[in-house]
């Protein structure tokens, strides 16, 4: 796949800023000491792209193209503006994701990653890189050298990913592949993660992952998918979720689609969740809504 | 339910003009002869509002309300720009739905319904009232003279229903409030309005009901739900949709919720319909979708 530069405008970044995490400043995404008490939780930002039948995908494992150039040059915009980027390991697994930003940006530079395009110099990709945080309770995810996302750090193209999971012993050599490009294991403590009442599946406790994530000195986090963990974030999480980004292409995947609709948590008789403070904002085809969480 | 009026701007109407059928002329709109071969099929617009996670209810026959104020005088604005709308059976027993227009409006007169709001002359209903064409093949809607539709038109609030059916013989005292009021039965021919194939079900052909809906001198017709209707339309028959209009709150309704999401006519591994020339229109807190069904 192609690393081309994603081009993302000023008037369009302008208009998201209200949505977004406070910038990041030089001092703060550098800090590796811990975070002060007040701040125990990263700023949580929830973003997916859907059909109008709220599909992510065609089906399981059916990486499927949704949204249009613009609306994937703001996909990258927002990978540049959180320290942290998070998938679950169906997503890993799935799509072999790559998990950086290839926003070409000479505005907005702040850890600074430069790569000249082999095959032109005109094409700078230059950007803040957020850290890929992948949720493997059990590490199903069999990754190697060659997984994109490695790919990518070796070449100064992105991160290494945290793997947050409960396993305490992690195979050595997949330990040696991850810290060897600067990522590493985070193993959360098996009782305190396991979400109450739940403890037979491998559910887990997002509080305690994103203060493990916090931990990190990483002060954002941009959640993109997939279908469980979105589920899971609206459905009985939303109040750890500081900001919502949906695209809408418009589409129709139709029946058997893997879709986002989170369980209904407080009854059948009334919406799981509501969004306030909405902006609508149309990019080529599709349409971007950014909003909060209704409390 | 108070019959308010509703108001629907100038700068919106002008924006979803593309999207409409040709305005009516007070000639076509009386025209009562056949109309000619060349246009055997109405003006076929489909609307519907749903949740972010494609619903339009919280359940089987819970009657939700999803959208603002803003889209919801859009709605009235749209049903004044049809000769006709259309639900199934199914939405007449869950919602006792009134179907017409409670449109304000000077600008936009032709048909004139005019009344006077009793409790002030202030407010003034003034508009083309559309035709309500409710599809129940086999008359499961056990309607009364009280019905909710019946009583608008009692009161010229709105029109009597047409009713299109596969029952040869609809009940006498039925028969007798429905044209007392000036609606009718349209009885379809049952061998020709059985979708092949499908005889043991009671899916009718959509391109019989049309056809017998322009014989009824119905140039326009809005098609407004509920989920198999437009589920059938999208998935089947997109080939009849001149155009549709999805209002979509942003709110999740959860799982449970009654979805549009249309099935996979032409195999698994493809999206079932996509929309071109498409237009977002913000509208309060929603979003309207105007678009072409993409060939």
């Amino acid at each position: 796949m192609a690393e081309t530069p994603l081009y993302f405008s000023a008037a369009d970044r302008e208009r998201l800023e209200p949505h977004l995490p406070p910038p990041q400043s030089p001092s703060q995404s550098k800090r590796t000491d811990s975070p002060p008490l007040s701040s125990t939780l990263p700023f949580i930002t929830l973003t997916f792209a859907t059909s109008l039948d709220s599909a992510l995908a065609l089906g399981p494992g059916i990486r499927t193209a949704l949204s249009g150039p613009q609306s994937k040059a703001m996909t990258h915009y927002l990978r540049s503006r959180h320290d942290a980027i998070c998938v679950g390991v169906g997503t890993a697994i799935a799509d072999d994701p790559g998990l950086n930003s290839r926003l070409a940006d000479d505005a907005h530079v702040s850890d600074v990653v430069s790569v000249e395009d082999e095959s032109s110099t005109r094409h700078r990709i230059i950007t803040h890189q957020p850290r890929p945080v992948i949720i493997d309770p059990r590490l199903r995810w069999d990754f190697t050298a060659q997984s994109r996302v490695m790919r990518l750090a070796r070449e100064g193209k992105g991160l290494a990913p945290y793997i947050v999971t409960l396993e305490r012993e992690p195979p050595v050599h997949k330990r040696s592949i991850l810290e060897g490009l600067g990522g590493k294991f985070i193993v959360l403590n098996a009782e305190q993660a396991h979400q109450g009442g739940s403890s037979g599946t491998h559910h887990l406790d997002w509080r305690v992952i994103l203060s493990a994530v916090r931990q990190e000195g990483l002060g954002s986090i941009m959640i993109e998918g997939g279908a469980e963990v979105i589920n899971s974030l609206l459905g009985e999480n939303t109040n750890l979720v500081d900001s919502v980004i949906v695209t809408i292409a418009p589409t129709w995947l139709g029946q058997g689609g893997v879709t986002v609709s989170p369980p209904r948590t407080f009854g059948a008789d009334r919406p799981v969740a509501r969004l306030s403070d909405t902006m609508w904002l149309p990019l080529g085809d599709d349409i971007v809504l950014c909003g909060r969480i209704a409390r």
